[in-house]
Formats: structure tokens, C-alpha cells, sequence
């Protein structure tokens, strides 16, 4: 039980905010918000919530995890270049030990920045999994199919996807992960598509990414990438599109149309320089928006509440119009809309009786933070990823205190900083995969 | 003495990087860097900065301190609303106490960022030095001359002048703070330079913040906002240009020729949608650009970490080449360019004997910053405002393991919300000026 806290419920064009309450969680779930002190505390366990806000946990709606194995090492360098030349041929060391032990620091990081939910799109996926297991997040895993054996990628994926969907007591979401039109053939996500189709799962993919892909899609196919997924099927089944940024008008009402959700990542949009989605214009038509972190490789960090107040402030400087994406809005979309993204609307992004117990709190007695007029813009504008104290996922306590519980976080820095110089080496001449220039 | 730091001292377009260093710190400046070990420690207090950085401390280009009482308060709003609307009817209510303990929890907040320098531009200067004094930062305060009675306002801001130039052991230096060309009538400003030259102070004002501004002063005077003051002789004496978001080609070239310093405020920018600032062709003419925050009440914190990532993001993105505004450039922004900005460059800005000791310690344990393959990308993409372990200035502790030295934190944020309400009243009509419309 949750005692004494401020309870706070964005839900995308309001935010409900109740003083004084305490929440009652039973098994993975919420089970009642009352009046504090009304509820019974018998045998209850009892976190004090005394001056923090209790808010839904965030959901990281695109990310690579273990690639904080990477951070900060291919910087000041064009999008060509970082796959090319720094990322892939980094990649391609990879052990499966590599990916294990990058996904527990990137667990540990984002659980310390009150992210509870990720979106992870990445290969050697059951080390993946098992770090996540661990960790205690919540998951949505899409294995990456890189294009190349249709039937040794599918199969390694299954494998994948018997062994973990739902594992972690029911934590555990897989999905397929085609890598992207530009790395898979139109006859692969055909199939990719049919698989996902006959098996009930949804599809995770990279789109519309920079404009330079666009114009080779439609000089080649004479489609747009997400023309051309629909033209294949796969948006008849659960889609979630990476990036979008250069998403046309009739993409827009494609992805409407299919109820696919959208991983918006602005930070790593800056730094490459590969533009920014029109995220008003798909939420005007009423495409869920995510937020997502991509991986550390390009934005350096996993911190959701930074892509939060970035999304806000770049539709703001990219409409001219500094009225729209309110508060409210922008806290919608680290919470409902990223539910809404991952087809989990209905038990998970809100803090209400009956919802999955995802709930960070977070502390506002910063200097940065006070005083506390609007506690909206506090959450949107003010308070880091350092302010997150507790964090719950599926009803279990990950971090009090700032103290992670699942995680031994020194051994995971020993482990990462004794792989981090092999991990590094480009000298080999090989490539994970080859970005179309 | 620092005992056994990485001495980082960012320069510009490079970055040195010494690891195992101690700092010896005499009097109010570094007096030498030596290989750790080798400098008597006899009688000297030493600080352990085993695993962390130490980098000159950040320099605030322009802030108004005391505007954190209105932090989160004028949200998704119009510029024009923002002023006439929220900020000057709000700031017509404060008191000399209200500016008093709202410049108080503001150094607080800086000094907890590692921000060791701020050039403040606000009414009521005598408290705002009075709290910059016993907070122990440096800064370069600017009583604001909103244009209204020459020489009542003059007199007022010369009797600050005069009773806090040089105090605080040398810490404050004082200029005029003439608030914009499009509040000060062109007599106004041209008696404020005249003074400005007589008295040998710089002048810092608001100049082309949004392409509203620039319209109007090219339709009513003839001339661009910088065209406008140079004409006047205010580019005679040391200016400081804040926002400058709308400089055109030739105002640059002013800028460069008059050794004009530039603050750039990208948070503000993007949150009122006013446009973002040509950075990159102003250094390349070798204007300084330097980072502020303006004030809490646009920006919501007073973060130059966040600044600088901004900064640099922001224009890999408006130009479209990720490849600009290196790491080391966008260091040395919040560093040495701070310190060229404010004409100080001789003794501020950097990590070197003779330098004013004014250094910040920066842990690298987190999960969000390892592993760090790049220090520089560590501290402009990975660091937080949080990671910031002790802040010296003038070879005084402010801050040491997080914890405040000279500002009890819990008392100013007392104070502060005692007075939040009452500061906020709008409904008795007056403003403290009136934003042109």
C-alpha cells in the first residue's frame, strides 16, 4: 500500500490529481485509490508517499537496450556513418553474454528514471528476456529480423517467443521484429506479416526514419515505407511504427486506419539530424504517440521524462504555436498513448483501480522543482529522472529509496566496463547488416 | 586540494583530459594541476574526487534569478499572453523579500546544477546581491531599466552599482540592465550607453528574442533591434546580447565587429515558439555564444546541462548536419564562451593555474552515464544536473557530497511557498510593463 500520496492520472486531454490518498495494491494490480487513512493497513506492506506523486510508470515505446554498451561513441557523425562505420561493425562483436549484461545496465537505468514498461527491438533476444525476467520490468520484445534467412530468422524467433511470451508472470509480451523496408525484401515482411498474422502477435518495426529513405522507397517501390507495409499486410495485424519522422499525409491516415502506434524518439532525431515527426499532425488524427528512447548509441541516455518535455517544446518550435501539446497532452503520451501504442490500453498506462500496478513515485522537494504551483509542468518541465524514488511494476517494488532492489548495480558496471574495449573493436572489417546509401 | 580528479578543462575545439590529477586551489584561484600524489597536502583541506570530474563550473549568460516563484505558472501560452497576461502582472505584486528568498532558492537550485557563474538581469538588485552574496555564486547583475523615468532609474541602478560592484570578495560585477529596445525609447538608450561608457560598465539587454520584434523595429525605426543599438552606442561599450534568436547576416557581423557576447536560451525558445537563434553562423563570425536559462517561469529550471545539449541538438537539427556543434565546441559554450560573453575570459571559464577557483566535481557512477567510452559525450548527452557532487567558487565550498554549505534549503523553500500564493494574484489589474503588440 501506497500511503498518503498524491495520486496523479494523465489521461491525454486531462490529468486527474487527487491530494491525500492511498493505493491499495492486490497481487499485479490496483485495487482501490481511497481518502488516506481509509484504507485497512493490516499486514499490508507500507510505502510512505508523504509530498511525492504517485503517476503511472512510463513506458519506453522504442528502445535498444543492451546498446548502452555504446554509449557515447559514435557522436558528430551523419546516420550513414553511425550504422556504417561505427554501430553495425561494433554490433557484430556482440556475445550473447554482451547483450545480457548491457540489458540489465539499460534495466538498471531505466528503472532508476521511472520508465516501467519497454518496447525493445534487438537481436539475441532470449539473453534480452532473461534480463528483463530479472530485472523486474515490463516488456514488449520484438527479436530484430534483419532480412536475410527468412526461415533460420523466423525459427530463431519462435524460439524466442515459445520460451518467453508471458513469462515473468505475464511481464513478458513478444512480438516480431523485422528491422525495417529498407533492410527486409517485400516477399520477407509479406511473410513476416502472414506469421505475425497466423500466430496472433504484433509487428515492431523501424519507419520512415530520415527523408533520404522515403525517396528511395518511392523511387524503387513508388510507395512510402508505411504505403508499402500496408501493401503487404502488415499493418492487418498489431503495428508499431519506430520513428515515422518523415510520415506523409496519407501515412498518417494509413496508420489512423490500422490502429498502428507510432515510437516517437526526438532526442536521437536531433542528434542525427534526420528530422522531426509531425506528431500533432498524427495525433489530430487520432494516432497513438509514443515515447521512445531508441537505443543509448544515439540518444546517449533512456530517459523518458527528456523525450517528454522534447516532444512538448519541438511541435511548440516546429508549429510556431506554443499553445499546443499542453501539459496534459505531453503527459498522455508517456502513459495512455504508449498503452494505447503497445495494444495493452486496457490494463496498463493509467493509475486506476483494476490497472496493472506500474507506479513510479517521484519526489518534488527539488530546488528545481519548487515551488510546486503547477504540478503538471512540474512533472513535464521540471523534474529529472534523478527525482523518481520508488518504483513498482506488476505490483512488485523494483527501487525505494532510489535503491534498486532486483538489480546489483556495481556488479553490472563491473561486468559492462570489463566487456566495453572488445565490445569496441571495428578492426575486423565485418558488419551486423549494410545501410542502404 | 582535489585529490585524484579527472581535470577536464574544455577549451573550444578541443577538450584536455587528464585523469589521476590533484588541484591545488590558494586563496580564490588554482593555483597548480599536478599527477596525483605529488602535492604537499599539509594543512590544505582536501576534497576526494576519486571517480569524478572536475570542469570549470557552468556559466548562466542570463537569467532572472528570482522568476523561480513563478515556476510552471504561464504554460502553453503566447508570448504576448506570457508577459502582459501572467509574468508582468504577477511580477507587479513582488516585494523586496519576495525577490529576496526567490534569488535564494534559484542559487540554490544553481549551485546544485553546478552552475558557479550567472549574469542576472532584474529589478530590486539589492536583494538579488544580497542573496548572491550569501549564497556565495558569482554573477554579473543587471538592475533592469524598464525605460520609463531616465534618470529615477538610472539613480536607483547606479546606488546598487555603487554599493555592490566588486562584493562578495570580488564576486559581483555590476552593469546596466536597460531592458530592450522595445521598451526603452532610442533617447533612453543612448543616455544609458553614454553612462555606460562614462562609469566603465557593460550593458546587458534583451535583443531580438522573437521576429515579431525585429518587424516592428524595422518598420517604426528603419533598423533591425542590434542595427538600432549600435547606432545608439550601446555596441561601444561591453554588451550582452540575450536571446538574439532572430539575428540576421548583418546584425552577426555587428555583433562579431563590437565583440557583442550572445545568450542563448533555447528552452525558452522552444517553449514560446520564438525561433531559434542562428548559433552556428554566429560562431563561425566569432561572436560568443553562451548559454542561459532566462528565467523559471519560461524555462522552469535553471539547468545548463540541459541548455547545452539543447543548444547543440538543436542545431544539428535546424541545419540539418548532424556533423556541427561538437562536443568540444558545445563544452567549451557553457564554459569558456560564457566567460568571453561576460568579458572575463582572462581569469573564468577554465580549468588551469591562475584561473578563479570555480569548480565543479561530476560523478560518473551512474547507471544513465556508463560505461563512459567519451567523456564528452558523457557530460554534454549523458549528465544530469543530479550528478553534480560539489560545487567550489572563488576557492569557497558551496556544495560538497550534494549537500548545500551556505543555503539551508528547507528554510528558503519555506519561505518561498509561504509568499507563492500571494505573488500569484493577477486580478488587480496592474503590470509591470506592457509587452508591444
Amino acid at each position: 500500500m501506497i500511503r498518503n500520496v498524491t495520486a496523479v492520472d494523465p489521461q491525454g486531454s486531462t490529468t486527474s490529481i487527487l491530494h491525500n490518498r492511498d493505493i491499495v495494491i492486490e497481487g499485479q494490480r490496483i485495487a482501490r485509490i481511497t481518502a488516506a487513512g481509509q484504507a485497512p493497513a493490516a499486514g499490508a506492506q507500507i510505502i510512505d508517499g508523504t509530498g511525492m506523486v504517485a503517476m503511472p510508470g512510463l513506458i519506453n515505446a522504442h528502445a535498444h537496450a543492451a546498446m548502452v554498451l555504446f554509449r557515447g561513441v559514435a557522436e558528430d557523425v551523419t546516420v550513414e556513418r553511425w550504422f556504417n562505420e561505427i554501430v553495425w561493425p561494433m554490433e557484430s562483436n556482440l556475445t550473447p553474454d554482451d547483450v545480457y549484461w548491457g540489458t540489465l545496465l539499460a534495466a538498471a537505468e531505466m528503472i532508476e528514471s521511472g520508465v516501467t514498461t519497454v518496447a525493445d527491438h534487438y537481436f539475441m533476444m532470449d539473453r534480452v528476456a532473461e534480463a528483463v525476467v530479472a530485472s523486474g520490468l515490463r516488456a514488449h520484445l520484438a527479436p530484430t529480423l534483419f532480412g536475410r534467412d527468412l526461415r533460420a530468422e523466423l525459427d530463431e524467433s519462435a524460439k524466442a517467443i515459445a520460451r518467453f511470451q508471458g513469462a515473468g508472470d505475464g511481464r513478458i509480451r513478444m512480438w516480431l521484429g523485422p528491422h525495417s523496408p529498407y533492410l527486409c525484401p517485400p516477399d520477407y515482411l509479406r511473410e513476416v506479416a502472414a506469421e505475425a498474422k497466423r500466430t496472433g502477435l504484433g509487428v515492431h518495426l523501424h519507419v520512415s526514419e530520415t527523408a533520404d529513405q522515403v525517396r528511395a522507397s518511392l523511387s524503387t517501390l513508388g510507395r512510402t515505407p508505411p504505403d508499402h507495409l500496408a501493401s503487404l499486410g502488415v499493418m492487418d495485424v498489431p503495428m508499431l511504427a519506430a520513428h515515422a519522422a518523415h510520415a506523409t499525409e496519407d501515412d498518417i491516415a494509413l496508420f489512423a486506419a490500422h490502429r498502428v502506434g507510432v515510437a516517437h524518439c526526438p532526442k536521437t532525431f536531433l542528434k542525427l539530424a534526420a528530422g522531426i515527426a509531425p506528431v500533432t499532425a498524427m495525433r489530430r488524427a487520432g494516432v497513438a504517440v509514443a515515447l521512445g528512447t531508441d537505443g543509448a548509441a544515439s540518444n546517449n541516455t533512456l530517459d523518458i521524462f527528456e523525450q517528454m518535455r522534447l516532444a512538448a517544446m519541438l511541435q511548440k518550435h516546429e508549429q510556431e504555436d506554443p499553445t499546443i501539446l499542453t501539459l496534459d497532452e505531453t503527459l498522455g503520451m508517456t502513459t495512455v498513448d504508449g498503452a494505447k501504442a503497445l495494444r495493452q490500453e486496457q490494463e496498463l498506462g493509467r493509475l486506476a483501480p483494476g490497472y496493472l500496478a506500474d507506479i513510479i513515485l517521484v519526489r518534488l522537494d527539488g530546488a528545481h522543482v519548487q515551488p510546486v504551483h503547477d504540478l503538471r509542468a512540474a512533472l513535464v518541465y521540471s523534474v529529472r529522472a534523478g527525482d523518481v524514488d520508488t518504483v513498482i511494476v506488476n505490483g512488485t517494488v523494483l527501487m525505494e529509496g532510489r535503491r534498486l532492489r532486483t538489480i546489483d548495480k556495481t556488479q553490472v558496471i563491473e561486468e559492462v566496463t570489463m566487456r566495453a574495449g572488445r565490445v569496441l573493436e571495428k578492426g575486423h572489417g565485418r558488419r551486423l547488416a549494410v545501410y542502404p546509401t
